[in-house]
């Protein structure tokens, strides 16, 4: 069962930065994606989730039951191994409800001094689609360790401490082209366009 | 995130000739199938919806909730063009709750008698995965024409009155491998099985 014409995809955030990411992700044969900048009256969303599927999840179905169009939404985090996962789903407010990075960087490393090296970590992004019937969530993952100092300027959170397997820089040196093409964003929107097209637009049929 | 070793799927059917069909789609590297006939006390399941998604998704949801196994499941049936998709979720039970297939044959031809022919049809097969969080459905479909007299004595259903797209055979004629390679049910759940391998064991994480 083919569509008519391109599906519709409402990206549930307002960060024009993960949508022109996105955008360069799904095929603009197949899809157009809309976020909540095309949308007025959307609610803030608390994300109460235990995980970063749950939350991701709550924004989706929220979003998909105000708009009635079907939502991709995503979720994302740093977890620490000898952290037992921390700091999870609590990555933007580690350090309190409003803390800043460098707060929050603060925090991981104070938790990690006195921690054998190498500080094990990973990155995790959960993406969902739903659509009021369908609903699946993947993840996508960014393997590396915590170095006990920040380096580098691009990026965001947990970047300047977070080196990739594989990689000398941490993500915060490396150009926003080259993270994205690494990312655990980029691995799980990956994931789930290839998903939908083998829904929507599989070629045998 | 990769599982540690295969999925186990339950496929909501007791029907061994379907499990043996999914086991040849569904790699055994990922995936082991299991079926109702391995387990004791399922209900049968009224199937009340008013599409193939929604049956198939009732089936799943049931079996599921009984089971704690992520399900696949699936529904399927025929949809005449000059019916208006008609006999659909009814196609098993066209001529009432207990016909049999000559007596659903018998109703079709009759309802077509007089009407212009070709008589285009397509088998859809709607396919479900549901584990408890993400739940998912694709169709396949294979397209062709109701002729006006029954062919072949292999296959079931509408199959000796169902001529393929391309085909001289009826799917009653044709070997039960020719038909599995084409069928509605091969292409639903090969999409299945590709969708699942991307969610769970995509190369490149």
């Amino acid at each position: 069962m083919k569509p008519n014409g391109k599906i519709k995809l409402l990206f549930a955030t307002k960060n024009q930065h993960k949508v022109s990411e996105v955008n360069k992700i799904f095929n603009s044969k197949y899809f157009e994606i809309l976020s909540l900048t095309d949308f007025a009256g959307i609610p803030d969303i608390e994300e109460t989730g235990k995980t970063f599927e749950e939350n991701a999840l709550i924004k989706a179905t929220v979003i998909y039951d105000k708009s009635g169009i079907p939502v991709i939404a995503d979720d994302s985090g740093l977890a620490v191994e000898q952290l037992n996962g921390e700091p999870g789903v609590y990555s933007s407010r580690y350090a309190g409800e409003d803390a800043s990075d460098s707060e929050n960087n603060a925090k991981l490393l104070e938790k990690l001094s006195g921690m054998p090296k190498p500080h094990k970590a990973k990155f995790v992004c959960a993406a969902v689609y739903y659509d009021g019937q369908n609903k699946f969530t993947v993840t996508g993952e960014l393997h590396g360790e915590i170095i006990g100092q920040q380096r580098g300027n691009n990026g965001f959170g947990y970047d300047p401490l977070f080196v990739p397997t594989g990689y000398s820089k941490t993500l915060a040196e490396l150009k926003p082209e080259e993270k994205n093409k690494i990312s655990h964003r980029a691995k799980a929107f990956g994931k789930l366009e290839k998903i939908l097209i083998a829904k929507f637009f599989d070629e045998k049929e």
